[in-house]
């Protein structure tokens, strides 16, 4: 089995109107010191062993289904879970 | 400045709608290998230098507004940004 580690985060280009709101909250609340935030989707993923590349398979999900490609961005991480 | 990454997730015992409908869409789109999703947050934060402890100031924001500590868990890693 695979774990995978998806990053979904919008393009720098793109207004993050969430990102902006959580740095207002954090300046009211004293934590002038941040100067950004950009918020994105977190995603774990556990992918059984096919005969398909797994690489492959997280590329084609992403694309497809998790990630919106016009105006996010995506990364992954794959780890092979060890069977217990 | 300093670059921080918080990664928020639902506790394992916390049930996860979200994931549960994408992995739903994903086997209806023939990803049948995906055996679990979970959904979380990522967040990336610019801090300014200040007098206050970078960890001790990601914590509490963590705990105080980033994170719902009753039902999710936090973690971040903490990078100093080279200046440009």
């Amino acid at each position: 089995m695979y774990k995978v580690k998806v990053f979904v985060t919008l393009r720098e280009s793109v207004l993050d109107p969430q990102g902006t709101a959580v740095k207002n909250s954090l300046h009211t609340m004293n934590y002038n010191e941040v100067s950004d935030v950009r918020i994105g989707k977190f995603m774990e993923l556990n992918i059984e062993k096919s005969d398909r590349d797994v690489e492959e398979v997280v590329i084609e999900m992403c694309e497809r289904l998790l990630a919106n490609v016009v105006i996010e961005d995506y990364r992954f991480e794959i780890e092979e879970a060890v069977a217990q």
